[in-house]
């Protein structure tokens, strides 16, 4: 297959359906290629607006915006934003606190809908507070080598596994499960699936209600785009929305404003809301979801993959010390691309001094985070002569 | 005692060494008296600056945000700027999630600290939120009366009460704890005590370190005028600091970017953090901290008593509708003051329309919340003549 050159990659921006989109997005630094998508996104021009917004709402209106305005209904409104992006049921996500509390809130949901069950499993190499949190959370934290081991998904769980939480992209190989086939498998077992998608949504395919997971979390930086440290996401699968909350506080109450001393849940996943939503987060993450509006999102995982895929070949036909270390199947990769190099934390520093922003992940890896709202085709062609060069050098 | 007459409170604000302070708040709306200072604080003029300054390093920085910008130690460093408002000790407080996920957590460590002890006491009455965060949390949840009824504090309890849970300030009455005795009276029964100091907090003394509490939790957006949904504060006495945190999440690991399998608790209250920080919300908590730099905390309660005090006079002498539901006693007193009305309601209602931003709490009471820092004795006198117009309108 002959190299794509840059022509070939600005033809294909000339065609890309969501190329329009670049424009939303506010320029970074000039000079620099922009490449961790998969920790914080860029930021949409709408986001300055939102925080103006809400400024002059704050000074106007004060205790009146809780009424007055929109902030009250934010976790539910944006978390109907989010689910077409999730594949997830209208109705079935909040927008509320971090990822780590939304993984507690989850796990211990999964166990008390699991009586009698005390282990939750996952990947010994799972997102490192994946394992952290379940480790709190559950009376027994049972880590296995892998998930979909000897091509047998699951494999064999204690009997009296509860839950599996799953890190449903790998954050140095980017391999992505088959959430589907997973959910299969531990619900053959009796047992439910927590899925932690932060290094998928936004960018891949979750399907959550297609692939039948319990329940859902992630974060709203990387992909999505909702700024540092943004308010991250809950799912609830509609048939456990019924589930008690496992930090009910008043923003989960029927009427929160009827000061009951006793707690009435509020009808849907809205339960699962505990303290008052943080209004600029907020903001700033809907500012970012606005920009699915008329995104059809399986045109965005599309292009998505034909970036990876494309990075992948300009890396393997001119980068002979980058060896790819996620899948070629763009099926099973998440958000960003992976290559293995023997002396990959000097390689990631060579590229910070090249002003190509990466990430590296001890002990071999530098990831590439890629966005299918800001990244252009051009821009895959212009990071892979970035490290034909760098490779250049180093041969010299 | 002679009524004060308004030319009494224009001398008293000339005076005032807070009186600087009005001028790095944000003008609210022309002709509306803001007495809602116990639901969101008036916003800081700083408030702007942080939102532009975050837009700005997202924007030019993005993830390099996390090691060129000072976005990730805010938490302790709002803690630490807040310890001295709180009475904490430097090093003890962490500002983060929400009050109600800060009340979860701090009941859930009191239980750890107290194994075999199964019940948690908080009186019937205490903020809705306390009792249903409990209630989840602990085995039992008793509720009593009162904390300090018939004149006793505490009384008779379980043995097995590990963790009496206080709402510092009723949200009602404005009714606040003697935090020290009570503290004494439940160690003296082997429990620890969980304080909800959101009603007091930036407006009248916590004393935390003083008082012997264990735990602490409060908002960031009522008195401390951190905006709506600010980020909540949880404080951790020094000698439980090296308690298993509930909800180990990456920030609060000793190393976070070494990505461990292996939970490794940073030192002190730090380690009961979870997720990422939210940047937009701590950079204006920050802001509103920033205004207590050269605040002595006595000075600001001090005033704060003598806006209280008078108030309660003006209405005592003019408003024969309006009994005083808060304690005379300013050091029983917390961030606002309440009066009965037999028809409080109606009277919210008219209030509004008479442009004064008050709250209603059922059955019988009216709350007028008072900052230290943007309050003036002359908008006390002010509130005085449209508390008086109403009742003459009333009677006529």
């Amino acid at each position: 297959m002959a190299m794509p050159s840059r022509a070939d990659c600005e033809s294909l921006d000339a065609r890309d359906p969501l190329g329009r989109l670049i424009g939303e997005f506010a320029a970074g630094e000039p000079g620099w290629l922009y490449f961790d998508a998969n920790s914080i996104g860029a930021m949409p021009r709408a986001a300055q607006g939102a925080l103006g917004r809400i400024a002059d709402e704050w000074r106007r209106l004060r205790r009146r915006g809780w009424k007055d305005s929109d902030w009250l209904d934010a976790p539910v409104r944006l978390g109907n934003k989010l689910a077409p992006i999730i594949g997830a049921e209208p109705g079935s996500v909040v927008v509320c606190d971090s990822t780590s509390v939304n993984i507690y809130k989850a796990v211990r949901m999964a166990l008390a809908l699991r009586p009698g069950r005390k282990t939750v499993v996952a990947e010994a190499g799972a997102f490192p507070t994946d394992l952290y949190v379940a480790e709190a959370a559950a009376p027994v934290l049972k880590r296995v080598d892998s998930l979909t081991g000897g091509g047998q998904t699951l494999g064999s769980v204690p009997s009296d596994t509860a839950a599996v939480l799953v890190t449903h992209t790998d954050y140095r190989s980017a391999y992505r499960h088959d959430l589907a086939a997973l959910c299969r498998a531990a619900h053959e077992r009796g047992a439910l699936v927590v899925c932690d998608a932060s290094h998928s949504a936004g960018a891949v395919e979750v399907g959550l209600a297609a692939s039948g997971a319990d329940f859902g979390v992630g974060c709203g930086y990387k992909y999505l785009c909702g700024g540092p440290g943004a308010p991250a996401w809950l799912y609830v699968a509609p048939r456990h929305q019924s589930a008690a909350p496992v930090i009910p506080g008043w923003m989960g109450h029927a009427d929160p404003m009827a000061m009951s001393p006793d707690y009435k849940p509020a009808p849907g996943a809205k339960r699962h809301l505990a303290g008052t939503p943080p209004v600029a987060g907020n903001a700033l993450m809907e500012a970012a979801l606005d920009l699915w509006r008329d995104i059809d999102p399986q045109a965005a995982f599309a292009k998505h993959a034909a970036l990876g895929d494309l990075l992948i070949r300009l890396v393997e036909q001119q980068c002979p010390d980058l060896s790819p270390a996620s899948p070629h199947d763009p099926a099973r990769r998440g958000g960003f691309v992976s290559f293995r190099h023997r002396d990959a934390s000097a390689f990631a520093d060579a590229l910070e001094a090249a002003k190509v922003v990466a990430s590296y992940r001890a002990p071999d890896v530098v990831r590439f985070g890629l966005s299918p709202l800001y990244h252009r085709y051009a821009d895959i062609w212009a990071l892979g002569e970035r490290l034909r060069q760098l490779e250049t050098v180093r041969m010299q």
